[in-house]
């Protein structure tokens, strides 16, 4: 059984969460969401509030879990509070070091950035913060819906999120369950 | 400034019911989320729990409220709890009788049929369902992704949600807020 850790911040885009968790549990992945403040209940950019299952502090170190896949949704502040979080930073660089999963959307590539893990990297993020991300060195920023770079993978938009989850939906579950939970969701891909 | 109730019953589907919210609230549309049982807290049929804004027993009577559009979400036992909730049922023939807009998605159309709002319309519903809904006197079903007849919005699946709520948008708030929320997300309708 394939495990996903998805982080919580206050004023988190709901849909980018949403659509990755909800997707990911179809597919049969187990998806922990983590609150990254004091409560568990965490209110989103657009004022929908979820309960998570955990709060971060909870969780013991990086070191010592073994989730497959991490995944940071954008939406502001939400990811200014995963940027500036010193154990969301801890964990997106632990399983970076590790060769498992990093996944962020929209503008969570910055908390990406501030933890170190995009320089020599391929990646794309909401385009209001493309000139925030272009001065990562060797790197190279594309224009596109979902870009899979190695272990990190990176998406734009609450518009690119089914896209995003069902790439992260291949990569843990396989091509033909993706396919399969793309069709079954009506999902439309150019 | 329009507004808009999305009822939130146990087993809802999360991603149909937070796109709708989520994109009419970027639209500038008032929405107030309900649930229909004791708890204001509703866990969706993928295990994500929201805090809804309302319990449906704290709202007035239907004749005394004033929404400009009433939504359904889908998934299971979600859309049985709303086809089986006496005070669902008053709340969208009310909104119907006042000529204004009931949206339904997924499964959900099935709590519309249960109300009786369906005979002499045209509408669509996740295919799964459709076996079920094809008997309602003088109807059409469409296999379209939104279906627009008057005041009855109806589509089929969270992989529809984005285009059932940028029409929901466009009814309340209009075609270029639409446009403009489409490309601020980057949603791609073909």
């Amino acid at each position: 059984m394939k495990s996903t850790l998805v982080f919580l911040a206050q004023g988190f885009e709901e849909m980018e969460a949403i659509i990755v968790i909800d997707v990911l549990r179809r597919a049969g992945v187990t998806v922990t969401t983590v609150a990254t403040g004091l409560e568990r209940l965490v209110t989103g950019s657009h004022n929908l509030t979820l309960l998570a299952d955990k709060l971060l502090s909870e969780l013991h170190q990086p070191a010592s879990n073994h989730f497959d896949l991490v995944v940071l949704p954008g939406g502001q502040p939400g990811t200014n509070h995963l940027r500036d979080h010193p154990q969301v930073k801890a964990w997106v660089t632990h399983q970076a070091q590790a060769g498992k999963l990093v996944a962020a959307i929209c503008a969570a590539p910055l908390a990406l950035a501030a933890a170190g893990l995009l320089p020599g990297k391929t990646f794309t993020s909401h385009p209001s913060v493309r000139a925030s991300l272009q001065s990562q060195p060797d790197s190279t920023y594309l224009e596109q819906r979902v870009v899979v770079d190695g272990n990190l993978i990176t998406s734009r938009s609450p518009g690119t999120a089914f896209e995003f989850a069902l790439i992260l939906t291949e990569l843990l579950a396989g091509k033909e369950k993706a396919s399969e939970l793309a069709e079954a969701m009506l999902v439309q891909i150019n």
